[in-house]
């Protein structure tokens, strides 16, 4: 049986305009990293808007944010609603913030009502997911899964030397609760906009997100010799045009198999007007819906490198740089988000998550479930992202069905 | 008639290899890049061999160094062999310097034989003409011809805001002649390796360089947009794989049309291994025999930029950054080279040059000739750069024969 909420989208809108002015940029984005001052203020601000919505907070030692209202019933694992208010340094007004604060309209409409649920409900707000300011991204997640080591993490430093844990400090959010104890959540919802074009081309508000892609990122090395730009045609050995002809095959490799081939970097040696190059580094991002599919494209890729090989009689290494398995997403309450979108007849589709977010961690120990809503043109980690208060609105109202649904309303 | 001067090929070698030692790799090449106190030295050792060899020196006041043999006819133009004894960082030992040795070992073979000639002979050593530490390259040539202006040229800096005409006077080689009176010489002729591999497949010891190629520098930049590697291949505008088919298509179109086309920088932005770049910029150097073949290469490659832009939803703008003519070398003075291998009996041929050199300059204002002998592998601009004494024999004795037929033996 549906609960209606007395869910706010107006609310929710003002909130995230309010937010976006911490950090606002001239060109309408927000510049809000992690463990700046603006990071801090934006914190603090979220601090107070769920104290004053009965949350209690807790921090833990990387710096995540629990904001927690408490159930009926202590025996019962919390229901975590979760994502992050750090962002790019040229980052929107919605990419992360918009999960967040859908999580704090939810616990605004459940303390605004006087529902109360079997199980407890906890907002997080995650520290680093971004990874703009200190590498590697899904910081907080990650340490809190278990999957990355927290003594490292908190010793990482930015391009300035500053040490992680000593701007959590600095900034005076550094908690006392451990990480690990995030892995007792008995299910983890996240919401976030699509930052992809499938929902906004098919006119969807909704998508379901049934798993992330499984992902393995390669670093080639092309070498040739340097030739004079006048010097004849005939026994040249350019490393760039073997190069380009890769960066090609990612392309028509991800389209054959329906999978997602990208070339992000690129860099020549000497790099001179009138030399021809002797190395080329570029950077593969292949990306698949399973790995026996993303086996295929690697192989495919391998090949395409040995024909240049010896077509071109240059050298191409191919190396492995990262691999990151494909990681389902929990059938039950994704079937939740998928009723709640029906129920509320609002048009939605399964759908691959790409991209890496705090979810994608989470559901590697915990029942989690990830929604899309759309944004306009897939434009994200950039000042001019944008989304409509409608899809905002249909966004917290299957995450506030989904995490009801889960949570069990007492009355 | 030939006149039999006693060249010294062996004298030759070792002046070459005596030469390399003044900022001498580990790797065997030379380091003595323009105006520091390397190519101070260097020039210091010239002088003391030319003054040793009879000839009188004066200076520029661009730095370049004439070393003067009097002929008998005061009313006679000089004939000058030239070239250059800086290199690049990291250079070989015979880019340039084989010409000012070879040039000096025919003045040594004068001296020493007592030979008058009708008209004087001078031995010039151009000042930066590898514009690796001053750009543009052929500085000196440039000034002294006219295309380039003086005080411009002067006033050049370099990466350490090092201003031309202070290193100049600094290391104590501002002279006091006019470049202009350069333009007096009635031959200039100029032995240099080939840069290339031509000669030495084909088995010859001599390239008759009838004329440089006209050559045409774009500039290229490809705009689409940034999408993350974890969207959907559809509705992508990554400005690489363009770029990338860019790349292709000016190594397709030089074949094609029998030119050379080269792409040797390419820059991306933002430079991120999962976002696809919403720029690149890219240059392309295109050379060619006769201006109406380089106009179709460069149409070629608009008509596949505007192909790629209507199929790949990119745009793309093609701008000229630098043309160079199509410069013929002197038929009279070419024949004199043609004529003097094949009467020392030394497989030749005429070809092109595709690179530009100091005679290239000199030859768009006056009568010039530019001789090419092999290089290994046509290795050139690297540490690695070699040729057989035998080569620099042959190179030396066209030089003598061709000047001396130009400047007209007395005795």
């Amino acid at each position: 049986m549906q609960t209606n909420l007395p869910l706010s989208p107006a609310r929710l809108w003002d909130s995230l305009m309010e937010m976006a002015k911490i950090g606002g940029t001239a060109k309408g984005g927000s510049n809000r990293q992690t463990l700046t001052d603006l990071d801090a203020h934006g914190r603090r601000m979220l601090q107070a808007w769920g104290e004053a919505a009965g949350l209690t907070l807790t921090t833990d030692r990387m710096g995540t944010m629990l904001l927690t209202r408490p159930g009926r019933d202590p025996a019962r694992k919390a229901v975590a609603i979760g994502s992050h208010l750090d962002t790019q340094p040229t980052g929107g007004k919605f990419d992360g913030v918009l999960g967040v604060l859908a999580g704090l309209e939810v616990m605004r409409a459940l303390q605004e009502a006087g529902v109360e649920t079997e199980a407890p409900i906890v907002l997080v707000n995650w520290t680093n997911e971004e990874g703009a300011r200190f590498s590697p991204p899904m910081m907080a997640s990650g340490v809190a899964m278990g999957l990355l080591d927290e003594a490292a993490m908190l010793a990482t430093t930015d391009t300035a030397d500053a040490v992680f844990g000593e701007e959590l400090r600095r900034i005076g959010w550094q908690g006392e609760a451990d990480p690990a104890a995030l892995r007792e959540f008995g299910a983890y919802f996240e919401l976030h906009i699509e930052q992809g074009t499938v929902l906004e081309r098919e006119g969807l508000s909704i998508g379901v997100v049934t798993h992330a892609l499984c992902q393995e990122w390669l670093d080639v090395t092309v070498t040739g010799t340097e030739s004079h730009a006048g010097a004849s045609m005939q026994g040249r050995r350019d490393a760039l045009v073997p190069a380009a002809m890769l960066v090609a095959a990612v392309e028509a490799i991800a389209l054959a198999h329906g999978g997602r081939g990208t070339v992000g970097r690129l860099t020549l040696s000497p790099d001179s007007r009138n030399i021809t190059p002797s190395e080329v580094r570029l950077t593969v991002d292949l990306r698949a819906d399973d790995a026996e599919t993303l086996g295929r494209m690697v192989t495919a890729l391998r090949e395409r490198a040995a024909e240049l090989t010896s077509s071109r009689g240059v050298e191409i290494a191919v190396e492995n740089f990262w691999t990151s398995p494909l990681v389902p997403f929990d059938p039950v309450l994704t079937a939740r988000v998928r009723d709640a979108a029906a129920a509320r007849g609002l048009p939605h589709r399964d759908m691959a998550a790409g991209i890496g977010h705090d979810a994608v961690y989470v559901a590697r120990r915990l029942p989690a479930a990830l929604i899309f809503t759309p944004c306009v043109g897939g434009i994200s980690h950039n000042e001019a992202e944008a989304i409509t208060p409608e899809w905002a609105a249909a966004g917290v109202q299957v995450l506030a069905d989904a995490v009801l649904a889960t949570a069990g309303v007492v009355r």
